[in-house]
Protein backbone atom coordinates (compact mmCIF):
# COMPACT_ATOMS: atom_id res chain seq x y z
CA UNK A 1 0.00 0.00 0.00
CA UNK A 2 1.07 3.56 -0.37
CA UNK A 3 -0.05 4.54 2.60
CA UNK A 4 2.64 4.82 4.96
CA UNK A 5 2.37 1.98 7.52
CA UNK A 6 4.00 1.71 11.22
CA UNK A 7 5.53 -1.89 11.59
CA UNK A 8 9.00 -3.25 11.58
CA UNK A 9 10.13 -6.40 10.31
CA UNK A 10 13.50 -7.02 12.23
CA UNK A 11 12.76 -9.55 14.20
CA UNK A 12 9.28 -11.64 12.85
CA UNK A 13 8.02 -14.17 15.26
CA UNK A 14 6.05 -17.13 13.52
CA UNK A 15 4.23 -18.91 15.80
CA UNK A 16 3.97 -22.94 15.86
CA UNK A 17 1.46 -23.98 18.24
CA UNK A 18 2.71 -27.23 18.81
CA UNK A 19 6.16 -25.73 19.49
CA UNK A 20 5.41 -23.45 22.01
CA UNK A 21 2.76 -25.71 23.46
CA UNK A 22 5.20 -26.97 26.53
CA UNK A 23 5.40 -23.67 28.01
CA UNK A 24 2.21 -21.34 26.75
CA UNK A 25 2.16 -19.86 23.17
CA UNK A 26 1.58 -16.53 25.47
CA UNK A 27 4.13 -16.91 27.99
CA UNK A 28 6.70 -18.03 25.25
CA UNK A 29 5.53 -15.01 22.70
CA UNK A 30 5.47 -12.52 25.89
CA UNK A 31 9.73 -13.64 26.64
CA UNK A 32 10.22 -13.47 23.06
CA UNK A 33 8.72 -9.62 22.93
CA UNK A 34 10.61 -8.97 25.94
CA UNK A 35 13.67 -10.30 24.06
CA UNK A 36 13.08 -7.82 20.43
CA UNK A 37 10.72 -9.32 18.70
CA UNK A 38 9.32 -6.50 16.58
CA UNK A 39 6.07 -8.40 15.05
CA UNK A 40 4.34 -11.66 15.60
CA UNK A 41 2.43 -13.72 13.46
CA UNK A 42 -0.15 -16.25 14.41
CA UNK A 43 0.13 -19.17 12.41
CA UNK A 44 -2.09 -22.27 13.31
CA UNK A 45 -3.95 -24.10 10.09
CA UNK A 46 -5.37 -26.95 12.68
CA UNK A 47 -7.26 -24.77 15.33
CA UNK A 48 -11.24 -24.64 15.45
CA UNK A 49 -12.09 -20.37 13.78
CA UNK A 50 -13.39 -20.16 17.63
CA UNK A 51 -10.16 -21.21 19.57
CA UNK A 52 -8.12 -19.18 17.18
CA UNK A 53 -10.05 -16.03 17.78
CA UNK A 54 -9.38 -16.86 21.83
CA UNK A 55 -5.79 -17.03 21.03
CA UNK A 56 -5.72 -14.06 19.37
CA UNK A 57 -7.12 -12.11 21.59
CA UNK A 58 -5.28 -13.55 24.51
CA UNK A 59 -2.23 -12.94 22.13
CA UNK A 60 -3.56 -9.02 21.58
CA UNK A 61 -4.02 -8.11 25.08
CA UNK A 62 -0.01 -8.82 25.34
CA UNK A 63 1.04 -7.04 22.30
CA UNK A 64 -1.40 -4.66 21.71
CA UNK A 65 -0.30 -2.27 24.98
CA UNK A 66 3.75 -2.94 23.82
CA UNK A 67 2.98 -1.38 20.14
CA UNK A 68 4.19 -4.76 18.37
CA UNK A 69 1.25 -5.73 15.47
CA UNK A 70 -0.22 -9.23 15.27
CA UNK A 71 -0.88 -10.87 12.14
CA UNK A 72 -3.09 -13.49 11.43
CA UNK A 73 -1.85 -16.43 8.95
CA UNK A 74 -4.70 -16.82 6.46
CA UNK A 75 -7.58 -15.84 8.54
CA UNK A 76 -9.00 -13.09 7.44
CA UNK A 77 -12.05 -13.21 9.15
CA UNK A 78 -10.22 -14.13 12.20
CA UNK A 79 -7.99 -10.71 11.41
CA UNK A 80 -11.45 -8.64 10.99
CA UNK A 81 -12.98 -10.14 13.75
CA UNK A 82 -10.63 -9.18 16.59
CA UNK A 83 -9.11 -6.30 15.14
CA UNK A 84 -5.72 -7.63 14.69
CA UNK A 85 -3.24 -5.54 12.84
CA UNK A 86 -3.01 -7.61 9.42
CA UNK A 87 -2.96 -11.05 8.01
CA UNK A 88 -0.34 -13.00 6.37
CA UNK A 89 -1.38 -15.06 3.13
CA UNK A 90 0.41 -17.88 1.53
CA UNK A 91 -0.25 -18.28 -2.19
CA UNK A 92 -2.77 -20.98 -1.05
CA UNK A 93 -4.31 -18.88 0.90
CA UNK A 94 -7.21 -15.95 -0.30
CA UNK A 95 -5.61 -13.96 -2.71
CA UNK A 96 -4.14 -10.49 -1.81
CA UNK A 97 -6.70 -8.01 -3.61
CA UNK A 98 -9.54 -10.35 -2.44
CA UNK A 99 -8.57 -9.33 1.32
CA UNK A 100 -7.63 -5.86 0.52
CA UNK A 101 -10.93 -4.97 -0.37
CA UNK A 102 -12.25 -7.11 2.50
CA UNK A 103 -10.24 -5.16 5.06
CA UNK A 104 -9.87 -1.92 3.80
CA UNK A 105 -7.01 0.09 3.36
CA UNK A 106 -5.32 -0.06 7.27
CA UNK A 107 -5.07 -3.55 7.98
CA UNK A 108 -1.26 -4.79 6.60
CA UNK A 109 -1.66 -7.60 4.37
CA UNK A 110 1.59 -9.36 3.35
CA UNK A 111 2.30 -12.45 1.61
CA UNK A 112 4.84 -14.89 1.07
CA UNK A 113 6.91 -15.80 -2.20
CA UNK A 114 8.86 -18.00 -3.38
CA UNK A 115 9.84 -17.21 -7.32
CA UNK A 116 10.15 -14.68 -9.13
CA UNK A 117 6.20 -14.61 -10.81
CA UNK A 118 5.36 -14.22 -7.16
CA UNK A 119 7.13 -11.16 -6.60
CA UNK A 120 5.87 -9.92 -10.09
CA UNK A 121 2.27 -10.61 -8.67
CA UNK A 122 2.81 -8.63 -5.56
CA UNK A 123 1.32 -5.17 -6.28
CA UNK A 124 2.45 -2.83 -3.90
CA UNK A 125 -0.89 -0.59 -4.02
CA UNK A 126 -2.19 -4.05 -2.31
CA UNK A 127 0.53 -5.40 -0.45
CA UNK A 128 2.70 -4.29 2.53
CA UNK A 129 5.41 -6.78 3.16
CA UNK A 130 6.51 -9.95 1.25
CA UNK A 131 8.19 -12.96 2.96
CA UNK A 132 10.12 -14.46 0.83
CA UNK A 133 11.63 -17.72 1.37
CA UNK A 134 12.76 -20.78 1.94
CA UNK A 135 16.45 -19.08 2.29
CA UNK A 136 17.87 -22.31 3.96
CA UNK A 137 16.65 -25.59 4.99
CA UNK A 138 14.26 -25.80 7.49
CA UNK A 139 12.34 -28.71 9.77
CA UNK A 140 9.30 -26.34 10.28
CA UNK A 141 7.45 -26.65 7.45
CA UNK A 142 8.13 -29.74 4.37
CA UNK A 143 8.87 -28.00 1.54
CA UNK A 144 9.17 -28.95 -2.04
CA UNK A 145 11.48 -27.16 -3.54
CA UNK A 146 15.16 -26.30 -2.78
CA UNK A 147 16.32 -23.65 -0.33
CA UNK A 148 16.93 -20.67 -2.30
CA UNK A 149 20.61 -19.86 -0.29
CA UNK A 150 21.45 -15.95 0.27
CA UNK A 151 21.85 -15.47 -3.56
CA UNK A 152 18.86 -16.77 -4.97
CA UNK A 153 17.42 -14.68 -1.72
CA UNK A 154 19.55 -11.23 -3.12
CA UNK A 155 17.95 -12.06 -6.48
CA UNK A 156 14.36 -12.37 -5.68
CA UNK A 157 14.58 -9.29 -3.20
CA UNK A 158 15.57 -6.91 -5.78
CA UNK A 159 12.43 -7.44 -8.00
CA UNK A 160 10.31 -5.95 -5.67
CA UNK A 161 10.34 -2.47 -3.75
CA UNK A 162 8.28 -3.34 -1.06
CA UNK A 163 9.49 -4.33 2.38
CA UNK A 164 11.13 -7.96 2.86
CA UNK A 165 11.32 -10.21 5.94
CA UNK A 166 13.38 -13.23 5.11
CA UNK A 167 12.32 -16.74 6.37
CA UNK A 168 13.51 -20.13 6.59
CA UNK A 169 16.19 -21.48 8.84
CA UNK A 170 17.93 -18.52 9.72
CA UNK A 171 19.79 -18.24 12.74
CA UNK A 172 21.85 -15.30 14.34
CA UNK A 173 24.67 -15.78 12.37
CA UNK A 174 23.19 -16.11 9.25
CA UNK A 175 20.69 -13.19 10.00
CA UNK A 176 23.90 -10.93 8.95
CA UNK A 177 24.55 -11.90 5.41
CA UNK A 178 20.72 -12.02 4.76
CA UNK A 179 20.24 -8.23 5.63
CA UNK A 180 23.07 -7.64 4.10
CA UNK A 181 21.67 -9.19 1.17
CA UNK A 182 18.42 -6.80 1.67
CA UNK A 183 16.10 -7.88 3.85
CA UNK A 184 14.78 -5.57 6.18
CA UNK A 185 14.51 -8.07 8.94
CA UNK A 186 14.15 -12.20 9.41
CA UNK A 187 11.42 -14.16 10.13
CA UNK A 188 11.64 -17.55 12.86
CA UNK A 189 9.76 -19.95 14.41
CA UNK A 190 11.81 -22.75 15.66
CA UNK A 191 14.87 -20.47 16.05
CA UNK A 192 13.19 -18.70 18.90
CA UNK A 193 10.66 -20.97 19.86
CA UNK A 194 12.89 -24.24 20.41
CA UNK A 195 15.19 -22.17 22.06
CA UNK A 196 15.87 -23.02 25.89
CA UNK A 197 15.74 -19.45 26.44
CA UNK A 198 13.23 -17.55 23.65
CA UNK A 199 14.08 -14.35 25.13
CA UNK A 200 17.82 -14.59 24.78
CA UNK A 201 17.29 -16.24 21.14
CA UNK A 202 14.94 -13.18 19.78
CA UNK A 203 18.18 -10.60 21.49
CA UNK A 204 20.33 -12.49 19.00
CA UNK A 205 18.65 -12.39 16.28
CA UNK A 206 17.80 -8.41 17.02
CA UNK A 207 21.29 -7.60 17.42
CA UNK A 208 22.60 -9.76 14.29
CA UNK A 209 19.99 -7.36 12.56
CA UNK A 210 20.72 -4.21 13.74
CA UNK A 211 24.82 -5.09 13.47
CA UNK A 212 24.61 -5.49 9.73
CA UNK A 213 22.65 -2.82 9.24
CA UNK A 214 24.79 -1.23 10.88
CA UNK A 215 27.99 -2.54 9.24
CA UNK A 216 26.06 -2.27 5.67
CA UNK A 217 25.46 1.27 6.33
CA UNK A 218 29.05 2.13 7.15
CA UNK A 219 30.60 0.20 4.18
CA UNK A 220 28.40 2.35 1.38
CA UNK A 221 25.19 -0.19 0.90
CA UNK A 222 22.43 0.88 -0.72
CA UNK A 223 19.87 -1.31 0.96
CA UNK B 1 -32.65 -11.43 11.73
CA UNK B 2 -36.19 -9.55 12.02
CA UNK B 3 -35.62 -9.21 8.32
CA UNK B 4 -36.98 -11.66 6.12
CA UNK B 5 -34.78 -13.91 3.81
CA UNK B 6 -35.98 -16.08 1.20
CA UNK B 7 -34.36 -19.34 1.70
CA UNK B 8 -35.81 -22.63 1.72
CA UNK B 9 -34.64 -25.73 3.83
CA UNK B 10 -36.62 -28.36 2.68
CA UNK B 11 -33.70 -30.34 1.14
CA UNK B 12 -30.65 -29.14 2.56
CA UNK B 13 -27.19 -29.94 1.22
CA UNK B 14 -23.82 -30.22 2.68
CA UNK B 15 -21.43 -31.33 0.61
CA UNK B 16 -18.56 -33.53 1.61
CA UNK B 17 -15.63 -33.49 -0.74
CA UNK B 18 -14.63 -36.83 0.19
CA UNK B 19 -17.63 -38.68 -1.18
CA UNK B 20 -18.36 -36.44 -4.00
CA UNK B 21 -14.74 -36.29 -5.49
CA UNK B 22 -15.59 -39.37 -7.09
CA UNK B 23 -17.70 -38.11 -9.49
CA UNK B 24 -16.80 -34.34 -9.20
CA UNK B 25 -18.44 -32.14 -6.63
CA UNK B 26 -20.53 -29.55 -9.19
CA UNK B 27 -21.43 -32.88 -10.94
CA UNK B 28 -22.62 -34.29 -8.20
CA UNK B 29 -24.23 -30.83 -6.55
CA UNK B 30 -25.71 -30.12 -10.40
CA UNK B 31 -27.95 -33.78 -10.19
CA UNK B 32 -28.87 -33.01 -6.22
CA UNK B 33 -29.97 -29.73 -7.26
CA UNK B 34 -31.83 -31.04 -10.46
CA UNK B 35 -33.42 -33.28 -8.05
CA UNK B 36 -34.92 -30.72 -5.67
CA UNK B 37 -31.83 -29.67 -3.07
CA UNK B 38 -33.02 -26.10 -2.27
CA UNK B 39 -29.95 -24.66 -0.91
CA UNK B 40 -26.52 -26.50 -0.64
CA UNK B 41 -23.97 -25.63 2.19
CA UNK B 42 -20.28 -26.07 1.03
CA UNK B 43 -18.31 -28.00 4.10
CA UNK B 44 -14.85 -28.47 3.35
CA UNK B 45 -12.60 -28.02 6.51
CA UNK B 46 -9.42 -29.30 5.14
CA UNK B 47 -9.04 -27.52 1.58
CA UNK B 48 -6.58 -24.65 1.29
CA UNK B 49 -8.75 -20.82 1.48
CA UNK B 50 -7.46 -20.67 -2.10
CA UNK B 51 -8.74 -23.90 -3.21
CA UNK B 52 -11.92 -23.44 -1.45
CA UNK B 53 -12.88 -20.01 -2.80
CA UNK B 54 -12.53 -21.78 -6.45
CA UNK B 55 -14.67 -24.12 -5.50
CA UNK B 56 -17.33 -21.67 -4.34
CA UNK B 57 -17.04 -19.55 -7.46
CA UNK B 58 -17.23 -22.62 -9.69
CA UNK B 59 -20.63 -23.76 -7.33
CA UNK B 60 -21.95 -20.35 -7.05
CA UNK B 61 -21.92 -20.32 -11.54
CA UNK B 62 -24.24 -23.34 -10.82
CA UNK B 63 -26.48 -22.37 -8.24
CA UNK B 64 -26.74 -18.59 -8.46
CA UNK B 65 -28.86 -18.79 -12.09
CA UNK B 66 -31.00 -21.62 -10.28
CA UNK B 67 -31.73 -18.73 -6.89
CA UNK B 68 -30.24 -21.90 -4.80
CA UNK B 69 -28.50 -19.86 -1.55
CA UNK B 70 -24.61 -21.55 -1.54
CA UNK B 71 -23.96 -21.23 2.36
CA UNK B 72 -19.96 -21.82 3.37
CA UNK B 73 -19.72 -23.66 6.51
CA UNK B 74 -17.65 -21.93 8.84
CA UNK B 75 -15.23 -19.37 6.79
CA UNK B 76 -16.88 -15.83 6.84
CA UNK B 77 -14.00 -14.51 4.89
CA UNK B 78 -14.50 -16.84 2.34
CA UNK B 79 -18.22 -15.69 1.67
CA UNK B 80 -17.39 -12.38 2.14
CA UNK B 81 -15.11 -13.01 -1.22
CA UNK B 82 -17.04 -14.79 -2.86
CA UNK B 83 -20.37 -12.86 -2.39
CA UNK B 84 -21.80 -16.38 -1.03
CA UNK B 85 -25.33 -16.36 0.37
CA UNK B 86 -24.28 -16.98 3.82
CA UNK B 87 -22.16 -18.91 6.64
CA UNK B 88 -23.18 -21.73 8.57
CA UNK B 89 -21.68 -21.97 11.99
CA UNK B 90 -20.61 -24.74 14.31
CA UNK B 91 -20.26 -24.86 18.02
CA UNK B 92 -16.33 -24.62 17.50
CA UNK B 93 -16.67 -21.78 14.82
CA UNK B 94 -17.08 -17.93 14.87
CA UNK B 95 -19.42 -16.84 17.24
CA UNK B 96 -22.57 -16.01 15.26
CA UNK B 97 -22.69 -11.82 16.81
CA UNK B 98 -19.20 -11.70 15.44
CA UNK B 99 -19.92 -13.31 11.42
CA UNK B 100 -23.15 -11.22 12.07
CA UNK B 101 -21.22 -7.51 12.54
CA UNK B 102 -18.46 -8.70 10.20
CA UNK B 103 -20.98 -9.59 7.26
CA UNK B 104 -23.65 -7.07 7.33
CA UNK B 105 -27.28 -8.02 7.69
CA UNK B 106 -27.50 -9.53 4.11
CA UNK B 107 -26.04 -12.89 4.09
CA UNK B 108 -27.45 -15.62 5.86
CA UNK B 109 -25.88 -16.84 8.99
CA UNK B 110 -27.17 -20.34 10.36
CA UNK B 111 -25.96 -22.00 13.44
CA UNK B 112 -25.68 -25.66 15.02
CA UNK B 113 -27.35 -26.25 17.59
CA UNK B 114 -27.29 -29.53 19.78
CA UNK B 115 -29.03 -28.43 22.86
CA UNK B 116 -30.98 -26.14 24.89
CA UNK B 117 -27.67 -24.31 25.83
CA UNK B 118 -27.21 -23.47 21.78
CA UNK B 119 -30.82 -22.83 21.50
CA UNK B 120 -31.02 -20.50 24.02
CA UNK B 121 -28.05 -18.20 22.94
CA UNK B 122 -29.67 -18.67 19.35
CA UNK B 123 -30.18 -14.80 18.66
CA UNK B 124 -33.21 -14.21 16.25
CA UNK B 125 -31.83 -11.10 16.00
CA UNK B 126 -28.60 -12.54 14.67
CA UNK B 127 -29.35 -15.63 13.39
CA UNK B 128 -31.40 -17.11 10.18
CA UNK B 129 -32.21 -20.42 11.23
CA UNK B 130 -30.75 -23.08 13.24
CA UNK B 131 -29.45 -26.94 12.56
CA UNK B 132 -30.29 -29.03 14.91
CA UNK B 133 -29.04 -32.64 15.29
CA UNK B 134 -27.69 -34.49 14.73
CA UNK B 135 -31.40 -36.58 15.08
CA UNK B 136 -30.13 -39.91 13.98
CA UNK B 137 -26.80 -41.83 14.18
CA UNK B 138 -24.83 -41.11 11.03
CA UNK B 139 -21.30 -41.77 9.99
CA UNK B 140 -20.49 -38.79 8.61
CA UNK B 141 -18.91 -37.05 11.34
CA UNK B 142 -18.11 -38.93 14.41
CA UNK B 143 -20.32 -38.04 17.21
CA UNK B 144 -19.54 -37.48 21.12
CA UNK B 145 -23.09 -37.63 21.98
CA UNK B 146 -26.06 -40.00 21.54
CA UNK B 147 -28.36 -39.17 19.07
CA UNK B 148 -31.47 -36.91 19.97
CA UNK B 149 -34.04 -39.06 18.32
CA UNK B 150 -37.39 -37.58 17.30
CA UNK B 151 -38.45 -36.79 20.65
CA UNK B 152 -35.07 -34.96 21.75
CA UNK B 153 -35.65 -33.19 18.44
CA UNK B 154 -38.74 -32.17 19.20
CA UNK B 155 -37.85 -30.72 22.38
CA UNK B 156 -34.94 -28.32 20.85
CA UNK B 157 -36.77 -27.53 17.73
CA UNK B 158 -39.83 -26.16 20.05
CA UNK B 159 -37.14 -24.06 22.14
CA UNK B 160 -36.77 -21.75 19.31
CA UNK B 161 -39.20 -19.50 16.49
CA UNK B 162 -36.31 -19.89 14.11
CA UNK B 163 -36.62 -21.83 11.01
CA UNK B 164 -34.94 -25.59 11.71
CA UNK B 165 -33.07 -28.33 9.42
CA UNK B 166 -32.95 -31.32 11.16
CA UNK B 167 -29.36 -33.08 10.40
CA UNK B 168 -28.10 -36.44 11.13
CA UNK B 169 -29.03 -39.84 9.50
CA UNK B 170 -31.87 -38.53 7.87
CA UNK B 171 -32.99 -40.68 5.56
CA UNK B 172 -36.23 -40.22 2.88
CA UNK B 173 -38.42 -42.61 5.51
CA UNK B 174 -37.32 -40.64 8.48
CA UNK B 175 -37.39 -37.50 6.65
CA UNK B 176 -41.50 -37.05 7.43
CA UNK B 177 -41.25 -38.12 10.98
CA UNK B 178 -38.33 -35.47 11.25
CA UNK B 179 -40.84 -32.61 9.55
CA UNK B 180 -43.98 -33.23 11.62
CA UNK B 181 -41.95 -33.23 14.87
CA UNK B 182 -41.14 -29.31 13.49
CA UNK B 183 -38.18 -29.47 11.03
CA UNK B 184 -38.60 -26.76 8.07
CA UNK B 185 -36.29 -29.33 6.46
CA UNK B 186 -34.02 -31.84 6.50
CA UNK B 187 -30.10 -31.66 6.26
CA UNK B 188 -28.59 -34.54 4.32
CA UNK B 189 -24.64 -35.48 3.17
CA UNK B 190 -24.67 -38.93 2.65
CA UNK B 191 -28.16 -39.98 1.96
CA UNK B 192 -27.46 -37.96 -1.66
CA UNK B 193 -23.77 -37.52 -2.26
CA UNK B 194 -24.06 -41.43 -1.33
CA UNK B 195 -26.67 -42.17 -3.31
CA UNK B 196 -26.14 -44.11 -6.60
CA UNK B 197 -28.50 -41.35 -8.31
CA UNK B 198 -28.16 -38.03 -6.59
CA UNK B 199 -30.78 -36.25 -8.31
CA UNK B 200 -33.64 -39.24 -7.64
CA UNK B 201 -32.13 -39.48 -3.97
CA UNK B 202 -32.63 -35.37 -3.58
CA UNK B 203 -36.13 -36.05 -4.98
CA UNK B 204 -37.15 -38.62 -2.61
CA UNK B 205 -36.37 -35.94 0.16
CA UNK B 206 -38.04 -33.24 -1.74
CA UNK B 207 -41.43 -35.49 -2.10
CA UNK B 208 -41.14 -36.53 1.62
CA UNK B 209 -41.17 -33.42 3.15
CA UNK B 210 -43.84 -31.84 0.78
CA UNK B 211 -45.98 -34.87 1.92
CA UNK B 212 -44.88 -34.90 5.26
CA UNK B 213 -46.06 -30.86 5.44
CA UNK B 214 -49.18 -31.90 3.66
CA UNK B 215 -50.25 -34.70 5.55
CA UNK B 216 -49.22 -32.38 9.20
CA UNK B 217 -51.31 -28.99 7.43
CA UNK B 218 -54.52 -32.03 6.96
CA UNK B 219 -54.28 -33.25 10.08
CA UNK B 220 -54.23 -29.51 12.28
CA UNK B 221 -50.75 -29.78 13.31
CA UNK B 222 -49.80 -26.02 14.11
CA UNK B 223 -46.37 -26.39 12.90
Amino acid sequence: MTQTKCFDLSVYLVTDPVMAAASGLVETVAAAVAGGTTLVQLRDKDASTRDLISVVKALMDLLNPLGIPLIINDRADVALATGAAGVHLGQDDMPADIARRLMGPGPIIGISASNADHLAAADPDVVDYVGIGHVFATATKPKALPPLGIEGFRDLRERTSLPVVAIGGIDPDTAGPVVAAGADGVAVVSGILRAPDPQAAATQYALAVAAARFSHSRTGGNR
